[in-house]
């Protein structure tokens, strides 16, 4: 395994298309465009890392993933009265869909639906103290106490956010946002601006791997069956309106971040995660698709 | 004339179809939509009413003609890299334009539009100021210091207003919203919330009625070629998505309000306002649009 | 008016933008690009021209507005029921809003419409028959027995409509369509394909003018009212999605087509055509906008 | 596996919500909704069933997984500029996407996409040919000289085929469409019109089941690579705008056909075949995802 992913890390830095750094979140715009990190966390614990695994990046949409698994673990089933759960066929951030769809988003990993599942888990909270819930568990599944949350970067988030408030105040307008959509919006970035490297990245995917348990840790996260689903909602929505490139390519459950991450499971096998910050024309990480496409091969870990 | 107007009354008195007063504003709620009012005014400045024509109703989106005219007197045809001429074939607040055209809305009157107008005619003012100037120009037009803002009104929107909040983030979203989007809507708001009887309505309109001047002050308001173009815009776009069947079955320049009220234009003829709160599925005023037919019958007074 | 038609002539005669001839009927794209004519005839049966007025030309679109009155004159308010009277907002031929409407067009001038129109007017008549009557009617208002259709364009017209294929197929998936399709597109294509000179043109447009009437013949074409409907159906619809552009510019009621002509109306003055093959990139034709810009001015026939 | 399957049936043949029987195609309308087989057909090439296994329906969509398959052979990754592979969003006949991306379908098993399959490898062939080679085909990969095309079914669809002569069409008009849009649907009808049972069906998806190869003929259909993507096609793009929610309750590639038939496919592990003719409202079997649903529930076969 080691030497796979040394193999990797050595093609892609010599790679000279690297993509486009996202430069509409201006801390995001500053990171430099050639790094890259590759880690396989297996069930029994060990991690096989290769690149700059302990360098921290903000792992944006790739948190919608743990907030999806909070909110079924609070709210169960009800979560999809909120959000669907098909592909939408748009960008990230499209509004038309919401237009013609009375304001439900189409699934929990485009921007609007992950703004929804926010307010969904925030009821009876307080901001602060849901974004606290929200950072703890995601230490929790990562088995990781030093996890962050980057105020500059959520803060970048904010000032730039035209976009997102289009869509929570939309969804409002639709009577589908129940707390105050600044409030939303803020535990929202903050959310996205959690920082990890790919080994704690790795970690946490874990319990993806193998049914709902974190072979590693013993403990369950969630039931085998959620699991599973949460799973195929990766495949099918994680990379946008490139989510079904990315299952041609790839072949595996996955979900990307902005900054340049992505987390993908090969179910009873690894969970992987990839940093590289330069995005094709979609917003998914160019080098991290093509270092999957790669280890796939090697490995044979297509889920097809 | 008085004949006339008197009949259309008798009529609308006895009306059983009167359609919905507008829900989604709580002040405007609660209107009796048991109330018409017709009134109109003459070149010469003898103006004639039927109905209870001084009874003060938010005139809302008939606002937005006031304030294209003062943007067109500030900034001239750069106010048409803000907002395109076109009608837009969709309702009065969709969202779906907006996204594909680039953040462009199609026309000033639908509610993108207006904002954006309000946004580019804020330039080097504070709101106050703004909003102090939009409504002294109203006064101004219409001969009548007394005209004002009904306050709790522009609450009231302010307070339900998401989706305008929706549409003037998703336009800053690609650039286009220049000042703060609270300062934009909030005056927006209070542009809508001005209060006007049928009678001042219909005096305000005069300048439209002969080539930019109202004959029965001299005053001139805008050149004769800019006049027309309004004219020419209130009939293509001025009833929304209901703007075809306001042409074919009134055949005059008109603008709309959700308030109930109706500003139409015969030109080098007169200046009509009515006013019924019940509003058709679209949201124009169900007994002003028929008035309007019925006037336009008796008097031959169709541009067509 | 013959001196402001000869400086117009003039004008035109050296301008070097002149537009893009229609490409994709190949009759159509051999036609000589540097040709010009207009033709005013006034209600006392005058006509005033200037450039090529008596070179033939394909009417193309503008031939919807005589089928839609010919539509009205056999079925009355029935064809309402087939096409609406909204702005589309689209390109003449965009299927989106077929899509979201149930296969009803949203008015007589944009294509799906017009095939509408044709298969309504088809009921108990051989396609044959039909045209026959279509180009008997148009000979009729026009007061020339002479006027013909040129059937190589016709034909080049049917070899090349795929599109026109997929918007009455589409239609007829929802129920919408009531004869073969092959004969109803069969009897379109011939219809758009009548030729006509800017001077017959012009004089076809006078029962437009005068309320219904043509004065010069004194025959009575259709109602007032009915008159006026398709003078407004003209001005909202009459330049696809460029209607809202040459309303704002040219202010009267018109149809233009992709052959370069335009018929305009300036009710109770007269009826105008222009001829210039380069188009627009909506599909106008360029120098005719600009010609009835430059016409309207000079003589104040703005209906604003 | 029987004893599962049987449980299986007889729950299936108790169930009171059994959707509707699709009612477009005539001679689809005509079968009897109160049926219900299963059959799995496992690598070795042992099969189990339960329920009217042998009875034979349309497989109609189920059938664009196979010329997909010969399409790839035939052309290889040409295929993708005729098709994209993402997940439409819309409904399987809808033809606005197609409007917004210049003619080009989504993914092959969209109505559009199927349609330009059947254009693109039609190419130096005769109709009659090329459907001989399609059902040529079906035997081969199935191990089964029988099967056959129901001409009922496809004289049927090709009556009543308004939509797809309008998508076809509306290709045609992007230049997309390089035969005979007769042609092309004609055998696009028949390709439909197959006629298989479950058991039949189950054993020609084996080939999809061991990474290209029949286990139990011995013979590779496609290249390991090519098999796992069709896989993945199948899964992001198989049951339409229902394909999120497939992927949700069951977690296996599958297509469905409006002939009430489901083809699933368990990598490493078996081909699996459903049919009950009631559809739900997007147009897949209803009793068959549930049924697969509970397969999957009781053999843990989710990919996920």
């Amino acid at each position: 395994m080691q030497e796979i992913l040394d193999d990797i890390a050595e093609v892609m830095s010599t790679a000279t298309e690297r993509g486009q750094v996202a430069d509409y979140i201006p801390e995001l715009a500053a990171v430099n465009p050639n790094q890259f990190a590759i880690s396989v966390a297996l069930p029994n614990g060990q991690t096989y890392s290769s690149g700059c695994a302990q360098q921290l990046f903000s792992i944006q949409s790739i948190s919608k993933v743990f907030s999806l698994t909070l909110a079924l673990g609070k709210l169960g089933d009800a979560v999809w009265n909120k959000v669907g759960r098909e592909p939408s066929g748009d960008p990230f951030n499209s509004i038309v869909q919401l237009e013609h769809e009375q304001g439900k988003p189409r699934n929990p990993f485009i921007n609007a639906g992950a703004i929804a599942i926010v307010d969904a888990i925030m009821m009876g909270h307080e901001p602060k103290e849901l974004l606290a819930e929200i950072l703890q568990f995601v230490r929790f599944i990562a088995n990781d106490n030093s996890i962050a949350i980057d105020e500059k970067v959520a803060l970048s988030e904010l000032a730039t956010g035209h976009r997102n408030t289009a869509l929570a105040s939309f969804m409002a307008s639709f009577g589908r946002i129940e707390h105050e959509i600044p409030q939303v919006l803020g535990t929202y970035y903050h959310q996205c601006s959690i920082s990890m490297s790919c080994e704690q990245l790795a970690r946490s995917g874990l319990f993806l791997v193998s049914d709902g348990v974190n072979k590693s840790t013993g403990i369950r996260v969630v039931s085998s069956r959620r699991a599973r689903r949460i799973n195929s909602l990766m495949l099918m929505c994680g990379h946008y309106d490139g989510s079904g490139e990315f299952a041609y390519r790839v072949g595996l459950p996955g979900k990307s971040g902005v900054g340049g991450g992505i987390l993908a499971i090969a179910p009873n096998k690894a969970s992987i995660a990839v940093w590289s910050p330069g995005l094709d024309k979609i917003g998914n990480s160019k080098l991290g698709t093509v270092a999957l496409e790669m280890l796939v091969q090697r490995t044979g870990w297509s889920i097809f």
